[in-house]
């Protein structure tokens, strides 16, 4: 006899949909919400319902947003750089660093030319007239070091040449804390080949 | 500047409360959730709502039940043997081997005096009426084998003793698949001591 209440298997096969999480997993977390006070259930319906209503996307930088530009737009103090990131995360990650005083551009994606993304699928229109807008003196290209950001970066490299803005490349090396026995040869070479003078 | 909108990062918060999860996965999970179509967002919010809804618990076994007697229950057919189990979920677990066909007792919980959980914390009221009720043959004592758990089979089997109703325990050994090489001690010890002849 299957002894599962409906509702209960419905949560946890909609939660088995989040990324890395099993049917395994996702059934304790029904249990776990069954368990606890129905407040707990009822707050967590409501933040998933307020979420597509308080958050969307700049129209000018593509990044997170609660109004129509991000707050990194609405900033009128920060740095005439672009950074060009491949998703809204990207753009949190780098402002938790503190380091970064710039402006951001969202491509939304990468180019994978064998899964049919070229360039027009990447949030890259009217790019250069932001830079033009924002009187850009640099773009840093900070795509992912896997094959796709990189064919990515090197895209955008080409692209922005005529514009005489400088273009650069976050640098690729060794991780912090990382041991060079154990790291991959390809790294390894990139930060050999990336050595600075010491101070 | 915090670039990480109200919403996004309250249902990371929400979604991190799960056991065994982290601020990390739970703000993965929440960006990803944005990503899809608002309609996943919507049906999660939905079966949420209608957890507390639709599921309760049954008031003769203490099972999960939508009714106010759980599906075993009502099946007039199950042998008259009852499983006394921790959780609820336990009662599925032994339900999807298909190779049980009586009745349970949820106890929800195990004693364990260091904590303060005293047997008349367990749905424990009413235990022994319930077995004249049902006309019961076999009580099977299926606690976990952790400490808390033996304690609880322990305190079982003695205040079941004046009922005359046979209390058995469920076994303890190796299990299927399993290596001796790697089982603890006590696991093998207790397998060695549960020896049965071969049929």
């Amino acid at each position: 006899m299957n002894a599962l209440p409906p509702a209960l298997d419905k949560l946890a096969t909609l939660l088995s949909r989040l990324p890395g999480v099993g049917k395994r997993s996702a059934m304790r977390w029904a249990f776990h919400i069954l368990g606890e006070p129905s407040t707990y259930a009822e707050s967590l319906a409501r933040a998933l319902g307020e979420l597509f209503e308080h958050v969307g996307f700049c129209e000018r930088c593509h990044a997170l947003a609660e109004d129509a530009l991000c707050a990194v737009c609405q900033d009128g103090t920060r740095e005439r750089t672009v950074c060009v990131v491949e998703s809204a995360q990207d753009v949190i990650a780098i402002e938790q660093t503190g380091s970064y005083h710039g402006l951001y551009h969202v491509l939304h994606g990468v180019l994978a030319p064998l899964k049919g993304v070229g360039p027009d699928k990447l949030r890259l229109d009217g790019f250069e007239a932001r830079l033009r807008d924002v009187d850009a003196v640099e773009v840093i290209l900070a795509t992912s070091t896997d094959v796709e950001g990189e064919a990515t970066a090197l895209y955008l490299g080409q692209r922005l040449g005529p514009t005489g803005v400088a273009v650069t490349r976050i640098a690729t090396g060794i991780p912090m804390g990382g041991d060079l026995e154990y790291l991959d040869q390809s790294t390894l070479a990139r930060a050999l080949a990336g050595r600075r003078a010491m101070d």
